[in-house]
């Protein structure tokens, strides 16, 4: 295999494969236990600026804003490290989660699961989402 | 906090969002391990072979037809659980993949890194890629 071992991280944001809205996938999961947190959707300046502040920055496509993780509710996400995949069309960040990452209180989105022909909860929150945005 | 703890999977598949492809992000992780190995796309009849051959499915945007993991080289992915997130935006399946999940022959797809000014490749393929595909 004749293949590339380093590229300029400019070079390597400009051919991130974007939607047609700029955006692109990025997987949350903790560094050190490797749960998956959430998944949410960065532009390139979010990238920049996660990577300049060492604190995770997310588009947020409900609001149309930057979505600086933790601002509001204080689970903040420090910025561990960056994984681009083989298409370059989605992104891995290790992250040190402050907390619950989820809205709900809970420390990851994904407190739902199939069980035979139901859906249920067997996640519980770690924070009471009530204190979280006020 | 009064939230249903329980739906019918067929509620919980019709209320996912799709996007306006009549798509949904679903990550693989190891079920084991927690590594993430990939993040693909599913429609709903995707998602119901998946549950129902307990062996994963998922849509092909490149090719526009349906994907069962492994059909070509073999790297299959059995099925363990599906997980939903809290906007029903994206779903978190985890899985037992056999050798490699990146058609590159690397156990996963997030082997580029930032390390500084630079994106480097720090994991070598598990699998000739030459081998997968004939």
């Amino acid at each position: 295999m004749c293949e590339k071992q380093s590229v300029k991280l400019s070079d390597a944001l400009d051919r991130l494969k974007y939607n047609a809205d700029g955006l692109i996938p990025a997987i949350a999961q903790q560094y050190d236990t490797n749960e998956v947190l959430m998944m949410a959707w960065m532009n390139r300046a979010a990238i920049e600026e996660t990577l300049a502040t060492q604190r995770v920055c997310y588009w947020s496509r409900s609001r149309q804003a930057y979505w600086r993780k933790g601002e509001s509710s204080g689970q903040i996400q420090l910025f561990k490290a960056l994984r681009i995949d083989c298409d370059a069309d989605t992104l891995l960040i290790k992250v040190d989660q402050t907390g619950a990452a989820c809205h709900t209180g809970r420390r990851d989105c994904f407190y739902q699961v199939v069980q035979g022909d139901d859906v249920i909860v067997d996640r519980k929150p770690i924070v009471d989402p009530e204190t979280l945005y006020r």
